[in-house]
């Protein structure tokens, strides 16, 4: 249906109206809001269309089904996230833990947690690309920043408990007999998960509860490794 | 619509055929089933009548919407959950945390959480009550085992650093210049709302990813606290 022809040859000019980017943005962006708002199922094309002024048929013709149009929406958010070369650097784990949290702002968390939910019970049937465009939207940054802050922290030796060269623990039964070396990979994403998971479940998530969990859970757990 | 009448005076025996009980149990097991099938979305009345031989219309007499069906089905998961007086109790918390993780069954474990995806999405509109039903049949009474688990240790003196009396850091700005004891109340939540959130987002989740959250932070946790 889309008129733009990405496999031609570069040198032919496309013809026809340029598309307007700035207005697919604004398609995506109700469409996020939608989401946030009604979830997947109730999400619909009309909704996404009112909200933006733009002709149905405008936004069929860019994304022939609404499963296309939520999945460039989703992936969208994941755009301009968190740096993982330009994170706090204090020299002192929890200062650093406490800094990422605080540069994040409890509107924006709950909006993609929002987001999370509405697509969760795709999680059940068939898409699953939408359902992982959600997770890497609402929690991999996140998860990925945390993990490099909690292995600066093994490098430069805070925690001399901590084996600089961990490795989680994911053979079968392994678990069951093995020793309790902390596991960063494991811990990066205790809040982020938790946050997700009170999230769809209805419980509040704030800074305060990850700030909660930096020191009743990560700080504690990192010096009782080893 | 029901024909029953629970504030009759109880010495007036009910006029009728009498409920059939075993029939509303089918219907409330099956409704559970398409649940984690498809979703709150797409469950409907009808497949439900076609799984369990009922006619659309008893299901309808006692249970007016397809939300009170589900909301039901969903609190009939946590009746049968672990009695919180019946835990393994070794004398050593790792022993006692891998001996509750053992005793789940997987697929229970995965059927659970995926009738949490179902109803994720009713959290950003109306139904409050599903949703906090759906957290209860899913993390509630695992959450409660783990925390008692915990505390015992704490008070058995298996952790020195644990204070016997910790209360978790819920003021205001408090986590921001706290200090690092540990939350037995938040530990508790880490690995239910962690499988809660790999299974919402897709993610697998199983006994060994369990037993991992074990040795990698709950135990090294406990042991760093103080």
């Amino acid at each position: 249906m889309s008129t733009a022809d990405p496999g031609g040859a570069p040198a032919v000019k496309q013809v026809g109206r340029p598309r307007d980017g700035s207005r697919d943005v604004l398609i995506l962006e109700e469409a996020l809001a939608v989401l946030a708002e009604v979830g997947y199922e109730r999400l619909t094309i009309d909704a996404v269309a009112a909200r933006t002024g733009a002709a149905r048929a405008t936004i069929y013709r860019r994304w022939p089904t609404k499963a296309e149009l939520v999945l460039d929406a989703v992936r969208r958010l994941s755009e301009g996230d968190v740096d993982p070369a330009d994170l706090p650097d204090t020299g002192r784990l929890r200062d650093d833990l406490v800094a990422i949290v605080l540069s994040q702002s409890e509107d924006e968390l709950q909006y993609r947690m929002k987001i999370v939910a509405g697509v969760a019970s795709l999680a059940l049937t068939e898409d699953r690309r939408l359902a992982q465009a959600a997770t890497v939207a609402s929690v991999g940054s996140w998860t990925r920043a945390l993990e490099v802050l909690l292995q600066r922290a093994v490098d430069r030796g805070e925690y001399p408990n901590v084996s600089r060269d961990v490795a989680p623990d994911v053979s079968g039964e392994a678990g069951i007999s093995s020793g309790t070396a902390v596991d960063v990979a494991a811990l990066a994403q205790v809040v982020p998960l938790m946050c997700l998971a009170r999230a769809v479940t209805q419980q509040p998530i704030s800074r305060e509860f990850s700030l909660q969990l930096i020191d009743g859970v990560l700080i504690p757990a990192m010096r009782g490794a080893g």
